[in-house]
């Protein structure tokens, strides 16, 4: 059964692959499942359809015959649970590849979600300028644990995982900052990343959707 | 194999039961798995020996054999994999219960852990009495949502889950402000959970902790 997804009908990113579908679509492009996008409005986002599906509402969402879930990082976790390709099968390294996902988006997201809070809802405040600098060194820590666990690895545990994916997932958020820039590693990683033929397709796909409504 | 999981040896919170461990605890309760604790302290977090165990310096961490997980989310659902009791048998279900797991910690949790980050790092700042309050905004709209969704259900997705004792654990991090009381089904939501036998057990385990270090 081809499941359906939703995605933003006009993404603040203008198609630079930050919202969280891409999450989503990356992961069901590396095992190889066709699906289907719904796309949705900022007012259909509030509406109650929607809030039916996503109880904060917003995307992605994920349908399949009757079951329907949100969180990027559920939706991305079902996909691996069900296909071959985003976990490992021994036991252990498989509970390490899920801890990856939890400790992006637990440990390393926040602190990035609240800076481009800041640089969203806080842009105009007397106290902005003098704030970032404080956030940016909150990222910095967490980058500098991550590059320093990396290390010259490729991955972050042994072969490319749904723990690497939503990291990479998370770390993308920084491509308008320079914070990423400071750790090579981890520039190179994301880099990496970006260069499998499944993320190519998948970026295209929502890049597609940004380029039909900019003209639309 | 009796699995050890680390604690703080002093905890910020003096046994309130907000550090992390707790939500490990409590899992490990409710599916009556005994447990050890090393308790580290604030040095030992930064050690060689305890950054092998959790790349980010933190707790909780979790050995079982040749095993090592950090992550409560994913210690969590370590435990409930398996063990019966934290996660429902069917596949939807089960899949629900998941994606409550993770909204708890990346949708609902960053505000919370803003809040807090704000109250512990920017209390001297000279903005923050004027930006606490766009802070708490921002968990409100969070709190509504999860208000909205819950209605007067007893659970989130039917029977007790791993997604609530996640949940619960996030939201009694607002214990020491107001903005729980606003909600009044979400009350009674985490008063609810805190009257389970098995939230009591893990709760007095980490108050005799503070307890011992407090008068040690």
């Amino acid at each position: 059964m081809t499941p359906t997804i939703t995605a933003f009908e006009r993404s603040p990113d203008g198609g630079r692959g930050q919202a969280r579908d891409m999450r989503v679509r990356w992961a069901l492009e590396e095992v190889g499942q066709p699906y289907e996008v719904r796309l949705v409005s900022f007012n259909g986002m509030k509406e109650p359809a929607h809030l039916a599906r996503h109880p904060f509402g917003q995307i992605p969402t994920y349908e399949e015959g009757d079951l329907v879930l949100f969180e990027s990082g559920s939706i991305v976790f079902h996909i691996a649970e069900r296909h071959a390709g985003l976990l490992p099968e021994d036991a252990n390294a498989r509970a390490r590849a899920i801890t990856w996902m939890f400790a992006a988006l637990n440990t390393m997201e926040p602190p990035i979600m609240e800076r481009a809070t800041a640089v969203i809802l806080e842009r105009d405040a007397a106290w902005h300028e003098q704030r970032l600098p404080l956030v940016d060194d909150r990222i910095r820590k967490r980058l500098a644990d991550l590059s320093r666990c990396l290390g010259d690895a490729d991955w972050l545990d042994g072969a490319f995982s749904a723990g690497d994916l939503i990291m990479v997932g998370v770390l993308r958020r920084l491509n308008r900052s320079a914070l990423l820039d400071e750790y090579p590693n981890l520039s190179a990683y994301v880099g990496r990343a970006e260069a499998r033929p499944a993320f190519k397709r998948a970026f295209a796909a929502q890049l597609a959707v940004a380029t039909a409504a900019a003209t639309g």
